[in-house]
């Protein structure tokens, strides 16, 4: 299938079978997807949290918009930003560069000069929303993959970011919550969005061409 | 090819051939990927102006950090989101929703009533950080589409925004810039990228699992 099959193949799904769960295997291609995307100055702003346990999982609920969705699917994937910009981190991600790569530490430097110069002067709210919207990329992808796999999806901003903060203590690894994806298989019969037509705006409206 | 196997092919082009268009039909599928991106509440809160207008492309290019790769690809996609929540914006989209579900009007209207309420009760910046973090659904779907066809893509966020705004009058439609894509083919003597290996964090650091 192609990814416009995929794409048009996927919904959003309402209510998960909790007896079904999503292989290992197939959740790991799932959060690569995620892993490869593509990101501002490749500096890979986010990491993704693969919830499976049980009791950590209804833990997340508290404040959730589908809490049974939460619960019932097979793994909640928690794309989580960096909080916060800081010289170490562009540093280190560039080191790590170098070194894939074999070329000198430091080869990137008046770049990295001039990301600590533009992103260590704006307030952290702009910044956060910068890293914020690189996990986006990311979101985008591990649907595309586990629709590729037929596995079902539902992205999620419904939740308390405070809750979920909290309980998988992100301050400490320098991250906070933006969204969510619930990975599962349906419940087909209570997945009321199921039987509805996918809409979308038509072409003509979605793009503008300057030809 | 997988999903994956695109993901990996891809890296971001550093130098275009002004020689070699996409054909349009391409460009039409690159552009369908993003309109199929899923989006929070289904609003579509984002649009892509395809630029393929020569001297459009270079009254862009001020302020640009490549202003090369802006002039030599053969479209630039502009994505852009909505600047602003309305009530009337919320409620169109939910109107063609019920439309082509051919439901009654209004029969998402407790919904729609919750997202006014959060939406029109917030900062303008804070509904604009959440309008352009769902263009980065699309840009990554976008991506993607091109891979699986093998059309060169590279991501930017290095422009100005303003000068984007203003030459593509987008105030008018009520939006705002807020990432580019540059799609064509590569020059593979000058993308000095090409040759350097992809870097991507381990999945041991890039993944936290909660089993």
């Amino acid at each position: 299938m192609s990814l416009i099959e995929d794409l048009n193949w996927r919904h959003a799904v309402k209510a998960f079978d909790p007896t079904k769960k999503v292989r290992e295997e197939e959740v790991d291609k799932i959060i690569e997807a995620a892993r490869l995307a593509p990101t501002s100055s490749g500096l890979q702003q986010f990491r993704v949290i693969a919830v499976s346990n049980q009791e950590i999982k209804e833990k997340l609920v508290k404040g959730a918009l589908n809490p049974d969705s939460m619960k019932d699917c097979s793994h909640v994937l928690v794309f989580a930003a960096w909080d916060a910009y800081s010289a170490e981190r562009i540093d280190e991600a560039f080191d790590y560069t170098t070194e894939v790569r074999g070329l000198p530490k430091g080869r990137f430097s008046s770049y990295t000069d001039k990301l600590k110069e533009i992103y260590l002067s704006q307030p952290a709210e702009v910044n956060f929303a910068h890293t914020s919207r690189q996990s986006y990329i990311g979101l985008g992808l591990a649907m595309a993959q586990a629709a590729e796999l037929k596995v079902d999806t539902c992205p999620a901003e419904g939740f308390d970011n405070n809750v979920v903060d909290k309980v998988l203590e992100l301050d400490k690894l320098g991250l906070k919550s933006v969204t969510l994806l619930y990975v599962g298989y349906a419940n087909e019969e209570k997945d009321w969005m199921r039987p509805m037509k996918k809409v979308r705006i038509p072409r003509e409206e979605f793009v503008i061409d300057v030809k």
